[in-house]
């Protein structure tokens, strides 16, 4: 019994964050480089090939890269890959010059580039293909494509920094070398992963379960990079989850990790993705529910589950594990999704996020049942804790994960 | 996708039980044939070969297939057996004779066999592998392997009669040709077999569910033989399966169906036994629950799972889907499992077969949650309706299934 392979041919994590005397060197030497401002997903992408949840990528993509991703789902040497990473510059630069990818956000250089490649792309091409849609005012993903500068830049990347990750969540924060060798101390080699971005009500408790009942053990895996405005912040849905799992799991049935990426909304897609860093991460099976990564209407609810039957087989050892929308239902006196419960509407606590972030932020009484009350109670004193008023969006963003 | 592959090297189901004008003559032939008389089991079996259940099986086994199959959980063909599948008697009978089986419980002949071999077991050797223990008394299946005929016969066998399970179960009683055909129809691939020897509580319903969160249905597949006394009879607990699908399970998530088979009450070989027959039914899972036919003290309570990890890999493609012990808890405030409830004792609605069948026989009320109200109207009507006091037995027999 052996966890998954790390993705790619090699079948070998590839970390590409510096380390010790070589670290110190890169770090000065970036200093004496051209600086590139990089966005906020940049920076994730960046941090995530230099933990070695991206393996087997050695950098950005190039345009061939690109656009076989688009097109094809690989890359050009054929590593199945579902999502384009790539950084763009409207600052000149030349094949050949080494450069410095600088994060406003954190106030940093994050790691060195090679360019290898300076291109343009059809960005109409990558929203259709990717995103499903070219709507740049109301879909997240697409305008981020959208907005970014007109040059791509491929080349290897040296990274040099995690930015404030592992300061800010050293408890939760994990690499996949890390959650690879914990599954393998406990002895769990049927891990599935749980992908999270909300607080974890009892829907999501469900989910886990399920997948606990009949696997290993379960990775409660939760984004830390950016959401949108609105959201419960990282380190309260952490706290909401270490006490849910406290008082409602067994011992050594989970781990809670959090991983650095944005999130892009590209639903199927990213659920692909999803699954591809997960198996890196050493998890055999990836929970996909309902709307998994969506967001609007731009994908049908089992979009994301129905993908992974499309794409050709082995591309990713890991294997989804497609669980139906789930919910509270009276009647059948318990959790159950549209799978196993045959009752009514009337009979179910359904609430959407955006319904309980209401309640919460007006400190309303939330219905018997849709979430534990020690979580409850730490999201209430998040909200009371706001100076201002948070603005509730009306948006239509997926509480699929 | 496709359903798995019936049981043996062919990989087709061998149903040994003739029709038409070969099965008018064989039956007018078997008149003419020495009778021996043959054991509810050894009628079971039999209707088991007949309708392809016990694939790839040609007849009663040999003293190598005996053998091997106790020693090595293997035929002398080398086919995965777990369990030895003989006749035996008393009666003299040569080596090529033609005999007829004759079941006293259906009053008919069952098969025609054409003795190969007659032989002598070492039957504390059968009972120390098959059921690692040699205690008569207490245990059942050692008792009838015990208190069976000296002599064992091998052959082939042709199959006249499947007794009177088509006429008393004509909804329930199939053919793995027919579920298989039923699970082609409904594009099933991934379906999970539910052993049932019991009426369905909730702790199965929720054994089913979890299976149902996660493939793509359920095979509910009830024991139709023999079990001991004091048990509820098979036609009420097909009431009561059908009762609690119509009105707590989604349509077309499962099926019910029944086999004609007595317990054996081998504990972990049994539950082999119980996937090897599952596969040939179509099912790629079978849900392997605590104590899986198990009886009294001589199983350890997960023996039934972990045999899956000791025998060679490849042998079943049926694999099979470990639960832990299921119940509800008011702290969890739904069912759950030793692996997904931290909670005690306290919390936890726990209560045996034994002690259900006492309360509803006494006509006390049943503590909510255990079971569906629904289910519990059918065996209150059916406790009313004995004209003796069922006689509750006290030996614990496992309810794991």
């Amino acid at each position: 019994m052996a966890l998954v392979n790390p993705h790619g041919k090699e079948k070998k994590l590839k970390p590409l964050l510096l380390a010790g005397k070589e670290l110190e060197e890169e770090k000065k030497r970036a200093k004496t480089l051209k600086q590139i401002k990089i966005s906020s997903r940049e920076s994730g992408d960046l941090i995530m090939m230099g933990i070695g949840g991206f393996t087997p990528l050695d950098g950005f993509m190039t345009y061939e890269d690109w656009k076989d991703v688009c097109g094809e789902y690989k890359m050009a040497d054929g590593t199945f890959w579902p999502i384009p990473v790539t950084v763009s510059t409207d600052t000149s630069v030349k094949v050949g010059d080494e450069i410095a990818l600088y994060s406003d956000e954190y106030g940093e250089v994050m790691a060195t580039m090679k360019v290898t490649e300076a291109y343009k792309i059809d960005k109409e091409f990558e929203c259709k293909n990717v995103y499903r849609t070219t709507d740049m005012k109301e879909h997240p993903g697409v305008k981020m494509v959208m907005d970014q500068p007109g040059t791509n830049l491929a080349g290897p990347v040296k990274v040099i920094s995690q930015g404030t990750f592992p300061a800010e969540y050293p408890n939760t924060y994990m690499t996949p070398a890390q959650t690879r060798h914990l599954f393998l101390e406990k002895g769990w080699n049927k891990v599935a992963a749980l992908q999270l971005r909300n607080p974890m009500h009892r829907s999501h408790e469900y989910l886990a379960k399920i997948a606990i009942e009949t696997c290993d053990g379960v990775l409660i895996h939760q984004l830390l990079g950016k959401l949108k405005a609105g959201d419960i912040p990282a380190e309260v849905r952490v706290k909401a989850i270490d006490t849910l799992v406290e008082h409602y799991f067994v011992k050594n049935t989970c781990i809670q990790a959090g991983y650095p990426l944005d999130m892009r909304y590209a639903g199927p897609r990213e659920a692909l993705l999803h699954a591809l860093f997960r198996q890196n991460y050493g998890c055999s099976h990836m929970i996909i529910g309902r709307d998994h990564a969506g967001v609007g209407e731009y994908y049908g609810p089992f979009d994301a589950q129905k993908i992974f039957d499309e794409i050709p087989e082995g591309a990713l050892e890991t294997q989804p594990l497609k669980i139906d929308w789930t919910f509270y239902c009276a009647k059948c006196d318990g959790m159950a999704s549209m799978r196993t419960c045959c009752h009514g509407k009337e009979d179910r606590m359904l609430l959407s996020g955006t319904k309980l972030r209401k309640m919460l932020s007006e400190n309303e009484e939330v219905p018997d049942h849709f979430s534990r009350p020690e979580v409850l109670k730490i999201l209430r004193k998040y909200y009371e804790g706001l100076t201002e008023k948070v603005e509730i969006k009306t948006h239509k963003y997926s509480e699929g994960a």
